[in-house]
């Protein structure tokens, strides 16, 4: 084992630091987005230091972009890790950018320690994680693992008609390689920031990442009846007052089932401020680490909603709008990172990702594991997003020790 | 006294219908809008029929027209009546007609039985009450009592740009009367339908309106904290969930208080179904029939919303946005009118009006008082606004008895 593997910390902020002066926010943080010529400049620095190693890339034909350090058993699948290299508009300069570039640091400190693995290994860079120019997010991950459908993603366009397929040409990283040859891979291993307060409140290093929650978004609408606002109070049938009990009713199933509840957008008509409002429609995103607690939370909402429409004398509709899979991770895979944030000596907790990642979609076919970086506040998809380079240079060591111990050591 | 008046209810259904044959509506009800064609059509209508009855009409230079009908005793303030004929672009047949054939049936009424009384009497059809084309609403009667300029009135412009002096000239209403000569009335007394459903709900036939709630309109800003929707419960300081609590408590205020409470208007920001909102905006609508209670209910109003910030860590500010005083009615009037209702063997109860009428703006300088018809589920700006031919009856015979009161008969 080579838990002492001499992985530089500063070396990997240095690098964290020249990714992100391309594509320079305008306040601090990054807008790289994808397929554009700072996400072509970034890809080019990123194969340019991975040349410097002797990797061997290979592009496939939406983009993805993945490093080949040779190991001693060629008939061994490799084992991959990597994140991804695009940003939102006015993105961080961590998000994605921490787990592409923590996984160049182990390759480098690989390299230094002249370690040969067993398995081969690959360093990935997704494309087009983020979703923000081009949607759907997570589109090179979701096309590799036989997700999404190839011809349908190129043909994707972005608000301004650019074509996805064009774009990625024009900026000279349209490969050839089949995209589903990914699936090939023997596990894949993904260092990536919180994007939550709990590890930084909990002063934690590490966060082991125990598999992606199950998530169900629903539409309410609520019906009463619209009144003069000079109107008395007994005999309303007030959409919104309704409304209101019931968002705070999402808020205490999350609470007592160990969920998320959010409610986010919400509308009101006829939406004048001496109207009582006669229909109410807002959003319920729940997720859950376990799909029959999400069931139970599901049925939990349809009947609080219920009761409060009944109490209230409106009537209230409740659609399932989108829903996503439990994605549980390899239990060998989290117990590696486990282990290793145990013998590095870091303060680590298990949790759920609620947020979808590149790993979640691999996880579909590959075992798959997560590793989570603290950050502050729990602030990303902003350009004050920040992280310390403690905590960094602990997620790539433990990221360099899971990685080791998947491939094994000649 | 004349309570024996024979109101005829057939002749003042007939009325009413002819008048919504002018600018009917698309789904039963009417759209004649202030200083349009048919509006024109219908004061040329009223006219004719007062003419009809040796009414003397006058125009003032907003457009409100009056007849009069002499008294005994020329040297008394006219007693005054009537309502507007103007509606909403989906308006009912019966807000604010209404009141206007009302009383011109209490004219003909009058006539059939050569009933002479002691002061004058002046019908009145105010203009513009409905503000629905030109903005803000009860402007015949706000420039009448002195309350709006005339020059700033007459320059309003509607949303194509048509200016309201030379809309009225067009359709051939600008009189030339000065309209602070209406302050000289000696009594005002305007029957309308409810536009709530309290009356039908308590099977009254009659409410005795004592007089106008005072109103104070807010906007309540709330500040929590985005974050994504993945992230777990515990440390989120959700905008919407903290504005759900205070929406609830301004329902509650209101039912404690014995006022109204109404949030019309809601927005959320980032209005993204999978981020937890940082920050919402809502309207507060609080009215009361007493101004020390509408204080009150301000005052709880901030300490609740003021309570729930502070247990869930968000920054909430209230702001006052408008306010309108209490308008209590005259006594005397309205103690006429509820005589009127006793008399007459009606149903009938005390309520304020929450909802602004030119009753309320002439109840500034006259003695006022109204009365209020029940109409169906208290719909109103709407074309299925409806009353029954009995109800209109009722309140006819009651706004007749209670005229007679007031002016005398000789």
């Amino acid at each position: 084992m080579a838990t002492n593997l001499p992985i530089d910390g500063g070396r990997l902020w240095s690098s964290i630091m020249a990714m992100a002066a391309i594509g320079p926010g305008i306040a601090g943080g990054s807008n790289r987005q994808t397929l554009t010529e700072a996400d072509g400049e970034g890809r080019r620095m990123l194969s340019q230091w991975c040349d410097a190693l002797g990797l061997r890339l290979s592009v496939d034909r939406v983009g993805n972009m993945a490093f080949l350090r040779e190991g001693a058993d060629p008939s061994l699948p490799p084992v991959a890790f990597g994140s991804h290299l695009d940003t939102q508009p006015t993105g961080g300069k961590f998000d994605g950018v921490l787990g592409v570039l923590a996984g160049l640091e182990v390759m480098r400190a690989l390299a230094d320690a002249g370690v040969v693995t067993k398995a081969p290994l690959l360093l990935i860079n997704w494309t087009n994680e983020e979703g923000a120019r081009f949607s759907p997010p997570m589109m090179g991950s979701g096309v590799a693992m036989g997700l999404f459908d190839e011809a349908e993603i190129l043909a994707k366009t972005d608000p301004a008609g650019a074509v996805f397929g064009e774009a990625l040409a024009r900026i000279g990283w349209r490969g050839e390689a089949e995209p589903s040859l990914l699936q090939r891979i023997g596990a894949y291993l993904e260092l990536h920031i919180e994007q939550g307060p709990y590890l930084e409140a909990e002063g934690a290093d590490v966060g082991v990442v125990t598999g992606a929650s199950a998530q169900a978004w629903f539409e309410v609408t609520v019906t009463g009846a619209e009144a003069h606002g000079g109107n008395g109070m007994a005999q309303r049938r007030d959409a919104l007052v309704a409304a209101s009990q019931m968002i705070v009713a999402v808020e205490g199933i999350a609470h007592e089932m160990g969920g998320n509840g959010t409610v986010g957008r919400i509308t009101v008509s006829p939406d004048s401020r001496n109207v009582v409002p006669g229909r109410t429609w807002f959003t319920v995103d729940l997720r859950h680490a376990r799909a029959a607690a999400l069931a139970a939370m599901e049925a939990a909402l349809r009947a609080r909603i219920g009761a409060i429409a009944a109490a209230r004398g409106v009537a209230a509709t409740v659609t399932r709008f989108w829903s996503f899979p439990e994605t549980p991770f390899d239990q060998a895979l989290v117990a590696r990172v486990r282990q290793a944030a145990i013998v590095r000596g870091y303060s680590w907790r298990d949790m759920p990702t609620g947020i979808g990642h590149d790993a979640v979609y691999v996880a579909r076919r590959v075992p798959t594991a997560m590793i989570f970086c603290p950050c502050h506040g729990g602030l990303s998809h902003n350009e004050a997003e920040s992280i310390t380079e403690a905590w960094a240079e602990a997620g790539c060591k433990v990221l360099a020790d899971a990685v080791i111990a998947a491939a094994g050591v000649v």
